[in-house]
């Protein structure tokens, strides 16, 4: 039998650049960027598909983007800003999908071309896998405009939208061209934003790094009180950790099953399906992450005060420890606990669940006891 | 201003293997594959997507396909085999990409199991798009039925369908997890396709392989008169060249403008639509080949006897070398010459098409002489 051998790497890179008032004509960021890639033997097109949430919080900005994308040397903006609504209901939107398509194909997006998302980790999600399937994928830029999506989602190689009420059913893996988080669109978040967004860094320092979560700790009452600056290094911290992982990892596009970043994300996934997401992403987050770090220490993996620092952590940061879906509900199992079955269908191949071994320190486990799971959340409520 | 920078590098590897009978239970080409990727702790699923046309053309096949799988140890196929039409109209049907999106939820295809397309390369294109969107990717394996789909299409790594009529303006670049080309589905082909599907190694051999040209040119009318050992030397050695050039060319996944394996295919592509693919893609891309290879004579690029040579072998293959609509109508501009622009549209950037410097080298240039393209159909017309 005759055979050929196919092989061979494709690289990737991208940078995260860290900014004010993006859209400011002295800011010369994003201009600047964009000239680097621009071509003297044509004009390449920009596409700016924009969170009207985000507009609504900042007056004028849609006339200041345009001011701004229409002095970039080498480019030519579509006479257009699109204006769409955030929140994960946008990922619920189908028609929404092809009506961004249709843009693409109106404007003359091309393979040369970018299109440019403003907004929360939702309608980032949705712009990337509309440009990731256009024209065999066309670039994208996204500016993220919340703690959780400059500090994770934003900065990944992720997009998706939801089918049939399956989370990310729809999706692929696609890094952007570039990143731009601009700390002045976290001015204007509400309380709950700010504060559940953090939850990313509080997970990815459990996992990964002590010292950080040691800063965390120390920081997170004025964190939670609005302090910028502080916000800013978290983030920044934060989102290299991500970076780190995503390139480093060794397994960018996810072909194993194993998901150290996802630490308490199975519950909280559910979590947010079963309250129909008005528990925000962060806060289900905490949950989660609250409920595997007890888990961790009724197994025996993570020492008792390690466990009190984090819940004190998460209490301190405002954000809820428990919520009455991980009880049995009459005498049936908990949904949540429930969800374990389908959190496997999600990755495929065996139950792979992340875990504390020590703060800064995670591990995975293949096997989760139903009895020490639910002592674990009787726990989470007596500490709430 | 601070800065995070993401880099790495991601690795695609995948056999194309080249057996018959695929399906005979003593061949273990397909499941010894299968077999390698089977994980003891659990079950991987099977979904296949099966070529309406090579289902009637193999009676008994969807019989032989389930047995054979069932066999394969730690693989769970589907409980059905899912029939579809082929051709280029299969992928003008959006609902059927969801519905064929719904059976991958239907049938709990995860990304570590595999959908497995066998048909021409309109289906493997669809499938491929399929597979590529959902769970952010699931595996697919490519069972090319025809000589065009083994010897090109087929065992590349782009997938796609059409939208609002414009070709493969949804898709994404998502190498196959393998290739398997049986030679047994070409024995049920007609007599077009099985010469047509010739081209495209005559396509590759112009640009890269003088040698390769020289052995078709002496096996044109043996070949075409359905020597089986030749044409599987034929389809070998083609997607070789496919194979080496797509992994060995710097840009898999074609993020620049050059698209030398596109000679004689911008016309081409024009002349299937405006024919509405009553000409086989081959045939057209014979047409395309004809008059960019006269165009590249009369530029002064390749001499007058490899002209001649060229337009010779495509006769002797009983393929067209000229069509009506290369002419202007009725004074107006030819509408496939119309077409250079629309061309320019979908590469984006500067116009860059693929001419001959010799047999067995291509070159590139950024502008067409429409007086010398007029006059290039002109003696295609003449020589047909």
């Amino acid at each position: 039998m005759e055979y050929i051998h196919q092989n061979f790497d494709v690289n990737f890179k991208y940078g995260v650049h860290f900014s004010s008032h993006l859209f400011d004509p002295a800011n010369t960021c994003l201009s600047a960027f964009l000239e680097s890639r621009a071509d003297a033997a044509f004009q390449k097109k920009l596409l700016v598909i924009l969170d009207g949430g985000v507009a609504a919080a900042h007056p004028g900005l849609p006339d200041q983007i345009t001011r701004y994308l229409s002095a970039v040397r080498g480019f030519q903006p579509a006479p257009e800003i699109i204006t769409i609504s955030g929140g994960e209901s946008v990922k619920n939107d189908l028609p929404l999908v092809f009506s961004l398509v249709d843009a693409i194909d109106k404007y003359g997006i091309d393979r040369h071309s970018y299109v440019i998302g403003i907004g929360g980790g939702s309608l980032l999600d949705l712009v990337g896998f509309v440009a990731a399937i256009s024209h065999r994928g066309v670039k994208h830029i996204r500016i993220p405009t919340t703690v959780l999506s400059q500090n994770d989602s934003g900065v990944g190689v992720k997009n998706g939208v939801n089918y049939k009420g399956k989370k990310n059913f729809l999706g692929s893996f696609a890094p952007p061209s570039a990143v731009f988080n601009d700390s002045h669109f976290l001015t204007t978040l509400d309380s709950r934003d700010w504060r559940s967004g953090m939850v990313e860094a509080v997970k990815v320092a459990l996992i990964r790094d002590t010292a950080f979560f040691e800063w965390i700790e120390e920081k997170a009452v004025a964190l939670t009180s609005g302090d910028m600056p502080g916000m800013q290094y978290l983030i920044f911290r934060c989102a290299e950790l991500h970076v780190a992982h995503i390139g480093g990892g060794g397994d960018p596009f996810e072909s194993g099953s194993s998901r150290p970043l996802d630490f308490g994300h199975w519950s909280a996934h559910k979590l947010e399906q079963l309250t129909s997401f008005s528990l925000r992403h962060g806060e289900a987050v905490a949950i989660g992450i609250a409920l595997d770090s007890v888990y961790s220490f009724l197994l025996g993996w993570l020492d008792e005060a390690s466990m009190y620092r984090i819940i004190s952590v998460l209490k301190n940061m405002q954000l809820p420890v428990w919520h009455p879906l991980l009880e049995k509900q009459d005498g049936r199992p908990s949904p949540v606990v429930a969800g374990l079955e389908e959190f496997r269908e999600h990755l495929g191949g065996r139950l792979t669940i992340s875990l504390l071994k020590a703060i800064g320190t995670g591990a995975e486990t293949h096997h989760m006891d139903l009895d020490l799971l639910y002592a674990a959340a009787d726990i989470c409520k007596k500490l709430q």
